[in-house]
């Protein structure tokens, strides 16, 4: 029992070395998907117009499309009349021309027949039978857009890294993309450990407590952009714990352990890990969450989360959301969601680590959550955390502080 | 040709109408699903503790289970001694008792054993054969969590609404829930209509153009918690649209049809929503996107958009997109992200009617950007729009304005 520490090591060492671990041995990756299913992907290639928009010279009104010059000098008083020899719906193409003395009605969003290069409202034009009076005077591409006007072929419309919202993605589907490049989510999965922990639906017996970690990081991950799966529970057992991890990086590149205490997978997986790879990082001087571990097998990330939920989830949000969501591509609009407000109750810390402090955002006020870090339930109205760096003793009611906030 | 409109209506009346028609016609519905795949859903319910937490008095360190008493006077230079008579993982039950002078080696973890009153951790004892000298005098209930210190049986601790977060379902996880109550996503159809639309992964013929409406406007009710799909393309028939509109309401409570020109289908929607049902809308004194129709059908909400997608969009996020984040449940977590910033550029806006203008937002720059409302690559940069009420002629550089940002 007590575990033997590698070498505590500061948080911002932890951070850089967790960053550089992800960078070096995982690469974002990229899958193909439909462009209908694509909201909240991020784009893994820059995209370049495929065709002109709008793909040939478009009428942007109901009326009638003319040689523009049959309209010079026309007016209520005094119409230019014309025949009109066919209609043309959007959609539709017709094999007549527009020449002196003749006009196609025609529908908004219809390609403009040969021949005609403006449109005469239908506001501004009185039909009768086959002929049409002009009561005004159109000039050259009158209510037309032209052909590419709006994008040409070839030009760069959207950007490695763009966030698909439903207005980026109308402009792929007018482009007639049916699937686009978009960085692949990163594969997670998580393991639990401890013989005292029980999956929901069995029943508790005495002495054991239902699984958090498993559900809790699954969703956190996912919330940083990862494919993530609870993978099952195993015993603290060196065995056990070797073969379900050999078993889990056959399905995954990043994979969490969470012990059930402190100490036990703790000392089993730095030896697992030892054995099968290397460690990196083993505890983090950092209040809660010191028993920290993180190694790398075959190119693939462990990391050994604490037992104690709070302690897991302020972890993992700390250290692991960032450079997640850099691999998920959304590092670029992923901001740590940083708030200011004023510390309403003191906070002492203790000097020598980073404290990390629950807290409730009510407004302006920040309201510490004073519970033993083993307290579950302060997660019920904890909206984020407070750093207290480790050479401060104290907060005081009323300083002003950053709140990191919960996903 | 051209439309008649029922009555062109103002957008706050229009805005009223619409939340309206979805509070009497729709009430939220909840559906059950499994707490680890529950991450960004809402609770349909208030949740209450089913026991305590800890269920048992849990040992929060690595040490001995000892009667405090035992320990009383007990110090480096005079320790106490105690016969060491068990040893209790986490997980763990047994059937022996701490009595005066015996103790129990216990994890952290582990439910304390019957008789034991307190821990003292290992750093405070000398363990030697079956026996351990105590180096420090524990009060009652040292290092223990005592049963129901965290949460009591039969506490709220969570409410209907509240957004599940990582956090929230790890209380959930933690009091063994299986399966929660969440809001349903409302369910959203499309139908696009039009003789020129084609659908991607089609040839387009020369004259048409590919549907961009039925994918974004998917993807953007998708983005505010419906769910959400494409249900295909309609000729602009009065049957054809009568016959789809009845389909589809047996498959969604909201349907969207929009037109691929402003008149067409206009027209026949109004009028099939005249034989089936009832129009409530039918022309918004807003630019672009006046064609817009709102009608009910047996209980369900039918609107058509305008077939411009860039107008579609405006209308979707101006109108409905309060309404449906509501019927999601988000409501209270939706804040139309509004951000305020410095216009770089004048604009000039049409008396008489609301003017939706597109705008990038660099920093405090709004940028607005000047197309033809029918340019959907503006779409590729905008991040949100401005609105300039209907007596506003002019809204000149530098002036301070507010931008409702997309999704």
């Amino acid at each position: 029992m007590g575990t033997e520490f590698l070498k505590i090591m500061e948080c911002d060492d932890a951070s850089d070395i967790i960053r550089d671990l992800f960078d070096e041995n995982l690469k974002p990756e990229s899958e193909q998907i439909n462009v209908g299913e694509a909201y909240g992907r991020i784009l893994f290639e820059d995209v370049y117009s495929r065709m002109d928009f709008p793909p040939f010279n478009k009428a942007l009104k109901d009326g009638f499309a003319i040689l523009s010059s049959d309209s010079f000098g026309a007016s209520e008083e005094s119409p230019n009349t014309l025949e009109v020899i066919d209609f043309l719906e959007a959609g539709a193409i017709t094999d007549n021309k527009v020449e002196e003395g003749k006009c196609i009605e025609i529908s908004t969003g219809a390609a403009m027949p040969d021949g005609a290069d403006a449109v005469v409202m239908v506001e501004y034009a009185e039909k009768f039978e086959d002929k049409v009076n002009l009561l005004t005077t159109a000039v050259p591409f009158q209510d037309v857009a032209k052909k590419g006007s709006d994008i040409e072929e070839g030009k760069l419309i959207l950007k490695k890294g763009d966030f698909l919202n439903p207005g980026k993605i109308g402009v792929l589907l007018s482009q007639g993309f049916e699937t686009i490049e978009v960085y692949k989510k990163p594969s997670v999965g998580i393991l639990s450990s401890g013989n005292e922990i029980t999956l929901q639906g069995e029943e508790l017996e005495y002495g054991k407590i239902y699984d958090v970690n498993g559900g809790m990081i699954k969703n956190d991950a996912v919330s940083c952009g990862a494919d993530a799966r609870f993978l099952g529970v195993m015993r603290d057992d060196y065995d056990e714990v070797k073969e379900k991890i050999i078993e889990s990086l056959n399905e995954v590149d990043i994979l969490f352990c969470s012990g059930g205490t402190s100490a036990g997978l703790g000392d089993v997986l730095k030896h697992v890990l030892d054995e099968l790879g290397e460690v990196y990082i083993h505890g983090i001087s950092v209040q809660p969450g010191k028993p920290t571990i993180v190694g790398i097998i075959d190119g693939k990330i462990v990391i050994g989360l604490p037992g104690n939920p709070v302690s897991a989830l302020m972890i993992f949000n700390a250290f692991v959301a960032e450079p997640l969501t850099k691999l998920a591509g959304i590092d670029k609009n992923f901001e740590m969601k940083v708030i200011k407000g004023k510390i309403t109750k003191r906070i002492h810390s203790q000097v020598g680590r980073m404290q990390y402090q629950l807290v409730k955002v009510d407004g302006e006020n920040i309201l510490p959550i004073f519970k033993d870090s083993g307290a579950i339930f302060s997660l019920s109205t904890a909206d984020g955390y407070v750093k207290i760096p480790k050479l401060v003793e104290l907060v005081d009611e009323g300083e002003e502080v950053e709140v990191y906030l919960f996903n």
